[in-house]
């Protein structure tokens, strides 16, 4: 794959500046409704703006299929303000402090407000869909969120501690993650009236894409330097979530009970970081990256159905950097 | 006005039956995905189901302006949904356990899966309302909700203990009840392709309807014979909220401070039951009935244009018990 880049050197930053520039101005009018004291941590939110990977893979494949621009944009602001209520929540739900290096809303006002910030940033989207004019994408719309909640919600219920099946493990990670990103891709061909089987295959380009980008994530999560991505090794196995890696190391060593010891939060600090070691150095960590790059390397023979234009390049980049990146 | 006549007794449950049987059928089906463990409050919330007042509404007013009944059932489920979520997210708020006789999602679960319970009662009221095939019905529909939750943030953020301007009270009860009947009678006519002025002409007798019912409320909470309503008398003021009979009074008696005194929580107990008292003897009470009154009565003047059905009288009857009921 290519030489690794970092997020803020990736073409789509300059062939889509103007169109993220309108995106993000959307995204602040839309705030200006929400009451001064809780309008400035989540206009923080939306400034902080991460690497708006979302609406910008939206707009990219929104071109391939030549799509109207300015309903691309509508929808383009709306998924990544379905995002921001989703964070907001997320926030409230995992008691976090911190977000983006901004002081989260339910940190600076009381939970309850944070409640509501959230419901209207979703009523804020859900605005934004509607003036698509398009009812298709507004269904498909609310069934992602529906689906992004019900994976936190059977997180919140499910059986904690213990390790998933791959088949759990691709369901979560696709209603974390995987799940919006088909939404983005299927936006384009939806737009521009194409048949059902094109949105269907736009939809599984998305899907492979987050899929690819959540699996990458959660082995950086083990494989890490801490001093490069900012965050400390083995979170997820910290929280008690075992991810992909994990999975496949138990395969490999069904007798290591150290993991439910991890899981179940009964293990000592030199137990997680001994397990944490041997799972370094074990192939599992390898074979995570072999389902991310499966999963890449699909994407991109997707990609390679389209004409070879500035926008497929930008989405190829996409793809590489979703599983070759340090954070 | 009529004679009083409990809820059971309106014509509009027996002309609706099936209709109201379907609307319920659509919700119960709508929270088949929720996980198990939160499923059951919140399919008890919709059981327990109240008088399903806006549904109704929106049927019978749909059916005056001849809308496709299915879509009109779609977004009679889809009102009624909306209406459950923000019911979840307030109990959150207001950290209540109980609502119409029932344990909250927030009592036997932690905040968090309330939180995220509510959410994916909006997304299913989103799915119906996008199953309408109406992007105007459903940018409506995001708006309701965008002011509803407004409304609420703007209360708790607003200047507590303070007694609001009568336009500040009239924007609380729009934003609190009447914004919901406004949608939920528009919807028929937009269904139906009336033009502009027709729509606006129905939204208004839904404002008009809501704001009867939110202000006789008001009063039933200061006036209400607390054996006939099940609710202690003047909850309201004892929870720091001025409605429109504190602020009627307090034109009357501009020097009596006892108010203050009970907005802000620093009044002993003998001070409450002696205001309370004493407003209930004055005209501020029926002052305000008056006030729900002018609306009850230019709603029934907006209904005469319409042909003379049973739908109509069904809605006649329902302005009627807005402002003639016990509870």
């Amino acid at each position: 794959m290519n030489a690794r880049k970092a997020a803020n050197e990736l073409q789509y930053r300059t062939l889509l500046h103007n169109d993220l520039e309108a995106t993000k101005a959307l995204l602040l009018s839309s705030c200006h409704v929400i009451p001064v004291p809780v309008r400035g941590p989540v206009e923080a939110l939306i400034n902080g703006g991460g690497k708006r990977l979302r609406p910008a893979f939206l707009l990219l494949v929104a071109r391939l299929f030549a799509a109207d621009e300015e309903r691309a944009l509508l929808a383009a602001a709306a998924v990544e303000m379905l995002h921001t209520a989703t964070l907001i929540h997320d926030d409230i739900i995992d008691n976090a402090a911190v977000r983006r290096g901004i002081m989260t809303v339910n940190a600076r006002w009381p939970a309850t407000a944070a409640v509501l910030a959230g419901d209207i940033v979703f009523a804020q989207a859900a605005k934004l869909i509607a003036q698509t004019r398009e009812p298709v994408i507004v269904e498909r719309f609310a069934v992602a969120l529906e689906v992004i909640c019900l994976g936190e919600l059977g997180q919140m219920f499910g059986s904690a501690g213990t390790i998933p099946t791959l088949q759990a493990y691709l369901d979560r990670i696709f209603a974390k993650t995987a799940s919006l990103f088909a939404l983005c891709a299927e936006i384009g061909p939806l737009l521009a009236q194409y048949p059902d089987e094109v949105v269907a295959e736009a939809r599984r380009f998305g899907r492979l894409l987050g899929e690819a980008f959540q699996i990458t994530d959660d082995v950086l999560d083990l494989r890490g330097d801490s001093n490069e991505t900012g965050k400390p090794v083995g979170v997820d196995l910290r929280q008690g979530l075992a991810t992909l890696p994990v999975l496949l190391y138990r395969a490999g060593y069904p007798d290591d009970h150290r993991i439910e010891a991890i899981l179940t939060r009964s293990a000592d600090e030199h137990t997680i970081e001994s397990f944490i070691q041997d799972l370094r150095c074990s192939a599992a960590v390898d074979q995570a990256m072999g389902y991310a790059d499966a999963r890449a390397e699909e994407a991109l023979s997707l990609l390679r159905k389209h004409p070879d234009t500035p926008h497929r390049c930008a989405l190829e980049e996409l793809v590489h950097f979703a599983v070759d990146r340090a954070y």
